[in-house]
């Protein structure tokens, strides 16, 4: 792969300069390319520049509006409700995720739900935002259907990922955010090209059988990781992000997308927890002692370890040559 | 197995004649009996009359108080604690769960934390309680240690259960309640008596390696369910139910327990969130079209069903004839 090397400030640039020559205003695309930089920073570049096309090809169709303001509503001193009026989800972020910490800041817990937002990007920047003011986040937002219930052959479960960050002041947090599925589709789409092969519970063939080869997956179906038990936390993701903020679900989603290859229309929930004011004074001294318990097995990785030692590096980052002439090419 | 057919009724007085006659006042027996009761019920006989001889060590060896009066403190609008002062955790839940409910329903979101207490029973009480009254519950907690984080062969994690509950008015909710460890040791140590295998990804040996017997794996460790990704949930478990609750992490459960069979000093995390307040008017109608997508798929289970279903069943229930002895040789 040929790379060519851009600073984060160029980052941020190439996407800002997308987005505003596709019909966005600065909000919008400040907010946006905010996210694509970290993600690019922190080396998810599944989350990043990688991204911009469908970004793009959502406001060229019209889906989403690069020019909206969200609204954020106080329901009660603990929900908060932001509307996107069709934004992308880093601009109704923006508006609703301070109100959120400073919510439960005050009151110990608090719930923030956005609706008509569109969701590609990860999750982990709503709840290391959380993490970083001191509090527990967790994220969970759902998609497309792309994953069969444990036990059924049919998808009806998005890939429905589930970001928790747990703050460690002085440190970076403990940060995770990670398919329900077994393995991003994008993943077994890569190992059809290599010509790998799957583990088995990966996914099903077109005729709802067990196999390891990701191209038969590509044409069936996605499992929840952990079969049962991984399949319930996704019902718990779908009905959070859906049920509970009154948005679209998955399945939903997919009979009103106008399939232009973008994110479809969807609903986040964020949870924002104080451990201040429910665990009280000398909770990070306790929880270090678990976690020095944790990191000194051997083996074990922190979730989020690997994202954050990549942001030490302040320098420029190797992106694709391909993908950053196609993003300029939008421009 | 001999069985002897006891009724819903008999089985509570058992249960809390057994309390009684080892130090329990009435409060702390009723609220367990109760718990007890409910688990036969709905055929959930791990946690039912199984567990009294446990229950009655911990009486016995003075490390449970069966006379405690645990206090409540709402220390903001949305966060409950409950001090159980060394009960069972039945006793602190009839304690807390009503204010936990009140203040969800008021607010949008509550927590309720709950230290210093016993617990040895079912989850799905909590959440059931939360569900019943219109309410999404989320509850947890940790354990001994008895999981190797994915990665490690050294054991950290409790069995670390979560039960999550979803309220369907005019049904039973959709409810589940599961260990993150891939098999409950109970089970590992049935299919050990029985001379079965167990699936791969259950468990390490004492050399730290996988295996399919399950002689071995009970002399060594559990794994999380679901590889690295069940792993981050049996982590967030033990963050929610110690670091957030500042009670006991497994690890220190284990060190500071008196090991006479019962269950360790704990805490436990239980969270309400209302539809009503965050998804407004018609979110049953918008939830059951997903639940009637759900239902409609061959093979899935609906998590909670078939222990809904037992429930209609008022009549008695048949119950190991030796173990009804052995109880009743503890009255």
């Amino acid at each position: 792969m040929t790379t060519i090397d851009l600073t984060l400030d160029e980052i941020h640039t190439l996407a800002h300069d997308a987005m505003m020559a596709n019909g966005a205003d600065a909000v919008n695309a400040d907010a946006l390319a905010d996210i694509v930089m970290r993600a690019e920073r922190d080396g998810s570049h599944s989350h990043g520049l990688f991204r911009i096309p469908g970004y793009v090809k959502t406001l060229r169709s019209g889906k989403v509006d690069g020019k909206a303001r969200p609204t954020v509503t106080k329901k009660t001193p603990a929900i908060i409700h932001v509307e996107g009026h069709g934004c992308l989800a880093p601009t109704a972020q923006a508006a609703g995720l301070p109100v959120l910490a400073e919510a439960a800041a005050e009151i110990g817990v608090a719930a923030l739900s956005l609706t008509g937002i569109h969701h590609f990007a990860a999750l982990w920047p709503e709840t290391e935002f959380l993490a970083d003011r001191g509090l527990v986040g967790i994220a969970c937002t759902a998609y497309m259907p792309m994953v069969a219930p444990a036990g059924s052959t049919e998808k009806l479960f998005g890939t429905n990922p589930i970001s928790f960050a747990w703050p460690r002041p002085g440190k970076t947090p403990v940060c995770y955010d990670m398919a329900t599925a077994a393995m991003a589709m994008g993943d077994v789409q890569i190992a059809a090209r290599d010509g790998k092969q799957v583990p088995l519970g990966t996914g099903l063939d077109s005729d709802g059988n067990a196999t390891t080869d990701p191209a038969a997956i590509a044409k069936g179906v996605l499992l929840p990781f952990g079969g049962y038990k991984g399949s319930a936390i996704a019902m718990m993701v779908e009905l959070l992000a859906a049920g509970l903020t009154g948005e679209r679900f998955s399945f939903e989603a997919a009979e009103n997308d106008n399939k232009d290859g973008g994110p479809p229309r969807g609903g986040e929930m964020v949870i924002a927890l104080s451990p201040d004011l429910i665990a009280g004074e000398g909770w990070q001294d306790h929880v270090e002692t678990f976690m020095d318990r944790l990191t000194s097995l051997e083996g074990v990785r922190i979730p989020g370890a690997r994202r954050h030692q990549n942001r030490q590096d302040t320098g420029p980052r190797a992106i694709n040559a391909t993908l950053v002439e196609t993003i300029r090419d939008l421009i």
